[in-house]
């Protein structure tokens, strides 16, 4: 019989749940005990009051608890629960529990392509490298099953970001329906959990031959395959979730878009949606052209139904203010993805102007657009875009500049609330499913006398990444060292709903 | 005794030493043998006709050339040349010499801060973070050596550096010269290529009590002590050379600066300068205040006898029109550092602009300000500062952006230039220093099948970093992966003067 429940013990950092407009996030820091039942995988409690140090602590908590230690093959008495006890982290080695990060924009189709865009811009980029890659997703026959490529791609993208710390992901797949539901299977089969989005183009203006749907009506009846398949995998919607997908308006006819819209809320609750806005400026213009009849970029959205509470919006870099306050009247959603922002030379996204209109907003990677699968190196992105933000105002006060706890806060609590799971996920409360990653940032650095100094020169110790602690930091500083030269070496395990999915080293 | 020759064989991918305005650089990639001479640390040769897959070529070639392979404690036949072989990366993991990185900017003696900064910008983050770290390495008393710390920050800076591929680095150290003189040992010991420069900083209205120099003279003297000690240390300069270094105009009194020009000028050859210039709006101000005679921030320094051929100026974001022209008529040299520059919001330097207009420019992490030590991570972020430059044009042409091999270029064939050694290192012609990094990207993605889709979850391979090589990638787009998810995990081994000063793993 499996444990009753497991028990982490150490140190727990997070962000607040809620941020008052105008202050700063601090870190929320804990030690203590916390642990979740195995039965449903959420947190069932925590005690911040117990030295997580000390054995005899630990013990005797365990047995004001009434519970047994578990033991393989070993049943407990009838009636008393098992409880398996996960150290956080070794004994000197900056070990941390934070809460898994949440990427609510990523196209799991083009990771190949990581790091390939030469010197393109959003539209060429699409055409030169993107949609040649998605189209050999597809299946060689009609009704055949995906190609082998669609199983490595997507075991290796759910791999790389799991190892990251992304317990979350917001996938686009391709507009090929056996290899859009090969990766929710590939989800829940390896415990990421994630929301799986079909995606459907049908503008044959701008679509590429053979890359397209047929007609708008293939978009909702294709998406509609998937979702019943993502309903049949996990019917309670535990790990798996369908999102309903236009690429972007540039790619969908108004029949689509709004075709898409009503089939979104023609469930209840009604599903997730995901496309892109404002990305890049010439996109912008074909935008105006191609819906002249629109007010703005949001209003096509907002006209087909499509500017939900549960729509997620990557990018929106370039939105006008009439746009800003209508995706606020919306409750609409942005994934900020700076790295794919800034290596595609989308431009500066004004985060702070976002959250001062008291928008939502989480952090996207956008693999391929960014180059990086990491949510960390988005958290550093941030921080960099919005310290590029702040050096092209008049005046500089800072606000704008993001600080490390923001971008963490983004990359938790604001990725939480842009899938709507704020109250499951991104935080390390009672009810809340255990989704978290432990990072150990490694031992600190040690003073080297003169004598042995030219031995180091070619030392073989364990790789614990490129942070380096020397000893004086404190959490704060610590945590902004992780967020500056962190990766994924620092990960040492991550947990979905209580479940392990990825461990590092011995 | 020791053999005769090194002979490398694989690939081999450098930048070409010239690229005519107005052109972008192609990779020069080779397949062969390169062998090093013992003696000198040299490049003696390469032959590209030589397969380096096939043993028989490799035996064959050794013969060609009356060599005979080095057995440890068995001597050669009088008059015969031994040689040593080395392969260039293990089979099937995409592996490459790539040049040495050279690091034209870089504060040793920060490094514990890095990625400390909060929220401020350049003038306050000296003030509350740099000032306080770099007066530790000061001794307990006048006369003593350098503190424990000393030992251990700079070997450890050494150790980081050399394992992200830099072979030369031009470190800032602090005001104290026992702290200094040692960091030039250490370079000296470990065998990586420096120029060591002690921090001169007189003027009492910018500088913190008690770190500063006590009086212009003071400056002068000290940095003389050095030069002499390192001198000594390195009678021909071939591996540390000293650097006269004013921290930048804020901190130096007029005299001070001029007695460091005339100092470096008092050398023949001339002695390297470093120093800062027109990295955030602010200084430039403070300047224009301090200095209100002067016509601009580089006429500051070119007053002072400052602005020479071999001067590095590191950052140059803000520079006018009229203080380019002086640059280049003066040939003076710059470290673009963008990252430090996006850090601590600086502003996006005009690399292009600065490029056109013929100024030779090399790449510089600017530990702590910048917040890595690797020179690949500022190439990654040269290319995305470049496209957030295009991005902000009012016509945006896509000349501003940097592609991939020009940042490599910069960080390889500009960073020598920039320290005046462009015909010593930075590249693989006959007669340079083998001054170089055996990368290896890692073996490609294999298939997964369905079956066993179900087993990568927990397996524990070789951590060959984040490179994802799928297998249909030509070497521009390998060399692309590497630039953009590449880390210290790629890099297997670095040489300096063709010593092995790192390698990784087994």
């Amino acid at each position: 019989m499996a444990p009753t429940y497991t028990l982490y013990h150490g140190t727990f950092i997070q962000l607040p749940r809620h941020i008052p407009i105008d202050t700063k996030p601090s870190l929320g820091i804990n030690t203590g005990v916390l642990w979740v039942s195995n039965r449903d995988g959420k947190i069932d409690g925590f005690d911040w009051s117990v030295n997580p140090d000390l054995e005899e602590a630990l013990d005797l908590f365990v047995k004001s608890k009434g519970w047994s230690v578990w033991r393989d093959g070993v049943d407990a008495k009838d009636g008393v629960e098992t409880v398996v006890i996960v150290k956080g982290g070794r004994d000197g080695r900056n070990g941390f529990f934070f809460p898994g990060f949440i990427d609510t924009h990523i196209h799991a189709s083009q990771y190949p392509n990581a790091g390939i865009f030469g010197s393109s811009t959003l539209l060429d980029w699409l055409k030169k490298y993107t949609f040649p890659m998605e189209k050999s997703f597809g299946a060689e026959e009609e009704g055949e099953r995906a190609p082998p490529q669609a199983y490595t791609v997507y075991n290796k993208v759910i791999s790389r970001t799991l190892s990251h710390g992304t317990t979350t992901a917001s996938y686009f797949a391709t507009i090929h329906v056996p290899a859009t539901n090969l990766l929710a299977a590939l989800c829940h089969q390896r415990g990421q959990r994630a929301f799986v989005g079909r995606v459907c183009m049908d503008n044959l203006v701008f679509c590429p031959d053979e890359y397209h749907d047929a007609f708008s009506e293939e978009s909702v009846s294709a998406t509609k395959e998937v979702i019943e398949y993502i309903h049949k995998l996990d019917p309670e919607g535990k790990l798996v979730a369908p999102i309903v997908t236009p690429r972007f308006a540039p790619t969908c006819s108004h029949a689509a878009l709004s075709g898409l819209g009503r089939l979104a809320s023609s469930y209840s609750p009604a599903l997730h949606i995901q496309t892109h806005i404002s990305e890049n400026k010439n996109e912008v213009l074909l935008v105006k052209e191609l819906f002249e009849k629109s007010e703005g970029y949001a209003h096509v959205y907002d006209e087909t139904g499509l500017l939900t509470p549960r729509t997620i919006l990557a990018h929106a870099v370039h939105l006008t203010p009439e746009e800003r306050a209508l995706v606020k009247k919306r409750d609409a959603k942005i994934s900020h993805c700076p790295a794919s922002n800034s290596a595609l030379g989308s431009g500066l996204c004004p985060v702070r102007t976002l959250m001062d209109d008291g928008i939502t907003i989480g952090l996207g990677t956008d693999v391929s657009g960014g180059y990086s699968p990491s949510i960390l190196e988005a958290s550093r992105q941030a921080c960099l875009v919005s310290r590029l933000v702040a050096s092209q105002a008049s005046v500089t006060t800072g606000r704008e500049t993001l600080s490390v706890e923001e971008a963490l806060y983004l990359a938790t609590r604001g990725g939480a609330q842009v899938v709507d799971m704020a109250d499951q996920i991104g935080g390390f409360e009672k009810g809340m499913y255990f989704d978290a990653q432990l990072i150990e940032l490694g031992p600190a650095v040690e003073s080297i006398s003169h004598e042995s100094s030219h031995d180091v020169v070619l030392g073989g110790t364990e790789d614990t990444g490129n942070v380096d602690v020397f000893g004086w930091e404190n959490w704060e500083e610590k945590i902004a060292k992780w967020v500056w030269n962190g990766d994924d070496r620092n990960v040492r395990a991550v947990w979905v709903s209580g479940r392990l999915v990825h461990k590092r080293g011995v």
